[in-house]
């Protein structure tokens, strides 16, 4: 039984092993470490996404002088020493022409291996903005506009890819046929929920489901056949009349030599939060990696299952540690300052008001959270009750979305600095 | 592996197992039949709800010429057929003055019960309002207004309690108060998540933790001093200087004699459903009793955790039941027709498109839900594309809150008809 400052330690020691399982360097050194080098005879390295320069780094170090080249798209400020392996910097979440440059160098390389050789693929979150190819004669700012124009329609974020990945020479599986008939083994570090190979980086070595026939379904359900740039609109009804192949789909021969392997992700850091809070003494239970929804909502149930456990000792037997992943999202109500994970502690530390033994944590894998310095917060059934004591009506903090400044006094904020990986959320309820 | 009609039998065979669980005549009757009758001279039947007539009848049924005088307040309509027991038909939601009358009388049986006599007090949903008894001399209607009042500045529900024990004559434990020195039996059936004794019918027999200073703050904290009806006003400061009692806190003498018994409640439905479930052949899990919030995020997370049972077995193996109980709220955004539960099975349905071998089931315990004549819905993988087969966009009815008229066309609303009892919301997930 340990005291409620146990749990807090605890709490941090399990989110540490999470991050050390996220962490794109180590992910990319083990996943090369066991590759049998001799089978090829050259190996180039591409990728994109804010942790490409990280990852490239790994690649250097484990195969050292056997990359015969490489280059990466990376975004501004998010570097790293590389030897062989040539760093663009580029605009994120904004693309620009230096994106553009060095997508086209990067599917130049890939263009250039033959049978023999290997290409390894580096994909982070942030590589769809990162690494734009806009098919020839579209240009980059009649891309965004067309980007623009159905973000304005309400189209869902399924129907902005399937358009996207039909205005790109690189996205959508297209990578991947650059390269073939090289070997591409393509290691990606998730941000998305569900890692979906086609949609993380918007899939450059993945098949893709969609069609030049779904982009221009989704054009004409928003009515903007005539809005769209000429270039956009005779590029997709090219596309529609077979004048232009199609993104490849799933069986396609450039897919024979290709294996797409996710070596970050919310499951993998959750499954290392298993592991270490079963080190500690916890029974762990992973409720799931998937979670997604309005943050008050789903910290409500969460602590609901956490009172249950206290009441009943069901769905599982204390000492727990209940763990869960995803991406929440939290609706503005109010002109407060916080994030979804700090959003996340408030919330349910006013459903846990005064029950004993219970911690809960939520933090982001990036180390951000919200337009604050903290990474998220940490709460327990004392939380509202030391708040009130501070003069801090926690109800009312949570009202206009103002979890940062409320436990920011309370020493209850979580702060990690930047980690250099993003495999979104890690929530935790430790039940002592 | 049950396929997925045997998977919507089984839901439905679980459910019904709540229902005989949370049946208010074989509660009560469990709960009396193992009572030392010898030991009290008289015993005394009292109480108020939707379920006090079957539950009357059912404290008839084992007491028979044992029982000395009884009355009872019921809902118009509700009705048994009684040999003893006064039954008084009042209205709900809003009191009248057949419920004043009633509940007086209530009072004065209580009160003619001495120490050597039992009184039974049988409490269901729906006796907050079943059973008025403005302390003199406040009338009903200067009750009801104070309530309006109260409503239209936002006070909340334990405000609004607060203000409204402290106008009664009998909520807040004044029943026992009168009834002591006499043992009291309360035996409760409980539509309140978390049951908790001070809230299910106003806790006409359990201490109350609010006073009169608690009452006299809301009505302060919304400025409504000088709206107050005069005799409202006068009534709380006179408690306020002393010269009333308080209700009678926890410890006070008169519960010495006094239990209050949860016979029937959303756990002890859930509670089955894991008995019938085990004996199904399914693993059962307990997610939490007390699950409140906006139902499509309750869903959702309900369908995460499925997600994560068929992708990787997590939290449990299948075959898995997972259950839930409480009572979700709707926030409505269209002009639809449904209810809560099959909001839920229609949110999870979209959740858990295309996904095999989930059955998603949710019904109301009193066999109604929402405005429709059905009791909830089930849903699965397919029911997305079997509904858009019909030309049926789920998420589009979904936006509109119009569950309803998706399900009914379906075939797949669960149809009870009224059950007699309401213990809230029981939530299944079959997983194969």
């Amino acid at each position: 039984m340990p005291p409620e400052k146990t749990l807090r330690r605890h709490a941090l020691s399990i989110f540490r092993a999470a991050l050390r399982a996220a962490n794109p360097e180590h992910a990319v050194e083990a996943a090369l470490a066991l590759l049998p080098l001799n089978r090829y005879r050259r190996i180039f390295v591409v990728g994109a996404g804010k942790a490409s320069a990280a990852m490239a780094h790994a690649a250097e170090s484990v195969l050292g002088a056997r990359i015969t080249a490489g280059s990466i798209n990376t975004k501004d400020g998010h570097l790293a020493r590389l030897r062989r392996i040539e760093l663009n910097e580029s605009s994120h979440p904004v693309p620009d022409q230096r994106g553009v440059d060095g997508a086209r160098r990067i599917a130049a390389i890939a263009s250039s291996a033959a049978q023999d050789d290997l290409v390894i693929c580096l994909i982070s979150g942030g590589a769809s903005a990162l690494l734009p190819l806009p098919a020839a004669p579209i240009t980059l700012s009649q891309k965004q506009q067309t980007t623009r124009l159905l973000l304005a329609c309400g189209a869902t974020i399924h129907e902005l890819n399937a358009v996207r990945k039909h205005l790109s020479a690189i996205k959508g599986g297209q990578l991947a046929r650059l390269a073939a008939p090289a070997t591409v083994l393509s290691l990606l570090l998730s941000d998305v929920v569900g890692d979906p190979l086609d949609v993380i980086g918007s899939g450059p070595t993945a098949p893709d489901s969609s069609t030049f026939q779904t982009a221009w379904d989704v054009v004409c359900k928003y009515a903007l056949q005539s809005k769209l740039p000429p270039a956009v609109r005779s590029h997709l009804q090219s596309g529609l009349a077979g004048g232009i192949p199609d993104t490849p789909k799933s069986g396609d021969p450039c897919f024979r030599r290709t294996a797409n392997r996710i070596v970050g992700s919310n499951r993998i850091a959750v499954d290392a939060c298993a592991a270490r809070a079963k080190a500690l003494g916890y029974r762990p239970m992973v409720l799931s990696t998937t979670i997604e929804g309005e943050t008050r909502d789903v910290a409500a149930m969460h602590a609901a299952i956490a009172r249950e456990v206290v009441a009943s000792r069901r769905p599982a037997r204390p000492p727990l540690c209940l763990i869960s992943g995803g991406e929440t999202t939290v609706t503005i109500k109010g002109n407060g300052l916080g994030g979804r994970n700090q959003e996340f502690a408030l919330a349910a530390a006013l459903a846990l008001e005064g029950v004993p033994g219970v911690l809960v944590f939520s933090a982001g894998t990036d180390g951000t959270d919200g337009p604050t310095p903290a990474a998220g917060a940490m709460a327990d059934g004392a939380t509202v009750a030391r708040a009130a004591a501070l003069n801090l009506p926690a109800a009312a903090f949570l009202a206009r979305n103002d979890s940062y400044r409320l436990f920011a006094p309370l020493g209850d904020l979580v702060t990690t600095g930047p980690t250099g990986t993003n495999v979104m959320d890690i929530r935790l309820l430790l039940i002592r």
